[in-house]
C-alpha cells in the first residue's frame, strides 16, 4: 500500500510536467445546493483531464533500464491521452492498445501526442492479449489506468493540490470508476487532515463501488450504464481495500441529475466538463442533506467531451 | 477624455467586487495559430461578463447625494444584469429598462440580482422615452453601457490586470461593438507599455468600426448582422476619438469562423464562452501573418451563451 508520503513524492516528480489547476467557486451553485463548493478543476488538466497526473508519475519513475524500452497500456479513454503525452514529455515510446470501434477522434487524440496505437478487436480478452504481444515485441512496461499504486500516488496530488490551495473542507468528494482518483484522493486527504469526511459519488447505473462499499465484499459491475463513461469500468484490486479502509461514505446519483449538474456547471461556472465531472454535484443534488452548510472540496474530473454533441436539448 | 490614472483608480475602486480573472494558455491553439496567445478569461466575471467591470465602476462612483436614488440603464444583454449585479452590491436601486421582447432568461437573471426591470416597445425610441420616465420619477442616474467615461475606465481595467499577470505581450486584442471594451483596453495599455499593438476584432456582419477606422469618420452601423449578438451596436461617441488615437489596426472576421473558434474554445480551452468572445481567435485565423510568432493577449469579454443550443451541429 502506499501512504502521503507517496503523494508528496509524486507532487515534487510530476510537478514540472503538469498544470497547477485553479480551483474555482460560484455563487449560485452555492445557493442552489445550501453548501460551500470548491471546484478543484482537473478539465483545465494537461490532456484535460486528472489521468495526466498518474500517467507522469508513472513514466517519470521509471528505472532507467525500462525507460528505452517504453510504455504500454490498453484503454479508450483518457487514459490513453494521458500516457502518450506523459511518455511524450520524457522522449520514450508509449504503445497504446485501442479497440477497433475507438473514434476517429480518439485515436486521432492518441497519435497527436506521439501514442502508437495498436488496434485490438473490443473485448477485454484481445485488449490483453494484444498489450501482452506488444509487451513481448517492445519490452514496454505496462501501466494499468488505476490498478497500480504509481497511478493511483500520481491521482492524489490533485485533491493534495487542492488542500495547498484552499482553507481545510469539511467534506472531499470525488467520482469514483475504477478508483484511481479515488483512493488516491482519499489517502491524500484522511493523511493531511484530522476532521475531513471522504465521499465518493457514483452514478445508479454503475454503482458497483456503492455496492461493494455497502456489502463489504468487493463486487463487479454488471451490465454497467451511464452517461458517464468514465465511471463504467469496475473497481480495481488495489483500490477496493483502500476505499473501504479511507472513504467516509459512497453517494450514487440518477442520469438525468448528471445531466442537470452538468448544464449548470457550464452555464454558471463557464467551464466545460465531462459527464463524469458532473457526477459529485448530480450526487449532492440527490442527497442535500448530507451536504448542507458544509464545505465541499470536489475534484472536477476531466473535460474531454463532444461539444458538438446536443447535451441539453435545445 | 480619461487616461491610465483613471483606470488604476477604477482598478483600486472595483477591486473588493469583482473576481480578479485567470489568464489561460492553450498548446494547441498557439499551434493552429503559430502564436503565442494569452487568455484574459472575462467570462469567469462575476454577472459572466467583463461588463461588470464597468458596472462597478460607476456604480461605485457615485456621490452620497446621486446614491439614494440609483442608476437606471436600456440593456437587453450582459450590461443589464451587471448593472443591477453591482447596485445591489452597494445596496441601492437599479432600473432596468428591456423590451417586452426580452427572452424570459434574461429578465429572471437581471431580477434575480436585485433589478427592477421596466419594460418598453423593441425599438430605440421607446427605451430612451421610458428611460427618461424612469429617470424623471425616481431621480435615479442614467448609465450609458459603453458610451461614458467612468465605463471606459471600468472596462479598461480587465486589460490592465491582464498586463499585471503576464509578460509584456505584442499585442493586446479586444472585440469591438460600442467600443467600450476596445477604448479601455487601448488607453490600459498604450499608456501602460511603449512597444505594444492594440488590434481590435470585428465581425465582417456588423463592421462600423472597421469602416470607421478606415475612412477615419465616424459612421454607424446599417443592418448589422452576426451571431456575435455582443458586438451588434455601433461605436459611441466617447469611443470612437479614442479609438483612432489608440489603435493600431481593426480587423475582421466571417461568420462561420466565429462558429470554428467559439468551438475550438470550449473544445480545447474546456471553457464556456460566447460568441463576441470568439471574434478575436476568429480573427487571427483569418489575418494569420499579423500574429505569427507574436505575443498576444486576448480579452475574453464573455460566457453569457444558452449552453442548450445546438451551436456546433453534431
Amino acid at each position: 500500500m502506499i501512504n502521503l508520503s507517496d503523494i508528496v513524492a509524486a507532487q515534487q516528480r510530476i510537478a514540472p510536467y503538469i498544470h497547477k489547476t485553479p480551483v474555482l467557486t460560484n455563487r449560485s451553485l452555492n445557493a442552489i445546493t445550501a453548501a460551500d463548493l470548491y471546484f478543484k478543476c482537473e478539465n483545465f488538466q494537461k490532456a484535460g483531464a486528472f489521468k495526466y497526473r498518474g500517467a507522469c508519475n508513472a513514466v517519470f519513475s521509471l528505472t532507467h533500464a525500462e525507460v528505452n524500452r517504453g510504455v504500454c497500456t490498453h484503454s479508450s479513454g483518457n487514459f490513453a491521452q494521458a500516457l502518450a503525452l506523459a511518455a511524450q514529455k520524457r522522449n520514450i515510446s508509449a504503445y497504446i492498445v485501442m479497440p477497433r470501434t475507438a473514434s476517429a477522434v480518439k485515436v486521432a487524440a492518441v497519435r497527436g501526442y506521439g501514442g502508437i496505437v495498436r488496434f485490438c478487436e473490443p473485448t477485454l480478452a484481445a485488449r490483453e492479449e494484444t498489450a501482452a504481444a506488444v509487451m513481448a515485441e517492445t519490452g514496454a512496461r505496462f501501466i494499468h489506468p488505476y490498478d497500480d499504486y504509481t497511478i493511483i500516488a500520481g491521482q492524489g496530488t490533485a485533491s493534495l493540490e487542492a488542500l495547498q490551495q484552499t482553507e481545510p473542507p469539511d467534506i472531499v468528494m470525488a467520482p469514483v470508476g475504477g478508483g484511481g482518483l479515488l483512493s488516491g484522493t482519499a489517502i491524500a486527504a484522511k493523511q493531511s487532515l484530522q476532521q475531513v469526511c471522504v465521499v465518493a459519488a457514483e452514478p445508479k447505473g454503475a454503482d458497483d463501488a456503492f455496492r461493494s462499499f455497502r456489502q463489504k465484499q468487493w463486487l463487479p459491475s454488471v451490465n454497467p450504464e451511464t452517461m458517464a463513461d468514465g465511471l463504467l469500468t469496475s473497481l480495481g484490486e488495489r483500490n477496493y481495500p483502500i476505499i473501504m479502509q479511507y472513504v467516509d461514505e459512497i453517494v450514487t446519483c440518477s442520469e438525468q441529475a448528471i445531466v442537470d449538474a452538468m448544464k449548470l456547471m457550464w452555464e454558471r461556472m463557464k467551464i466545460v466538463v465531462e459527464p463524469s465531472s458532473a457526477v459529485p454535484l448530480a450526487c449532492i443534488f440527490e442527497n442535500k442533506d448530507l451536504f448542507i452548510n458544509k464545505k465541499v472540496c470536489i475534484i472536477v474530473s476531466g473535460g474531454n467531451v463532444d461539444v458538438g454533441k446536443n447535451w441539453f436539448g435545445s
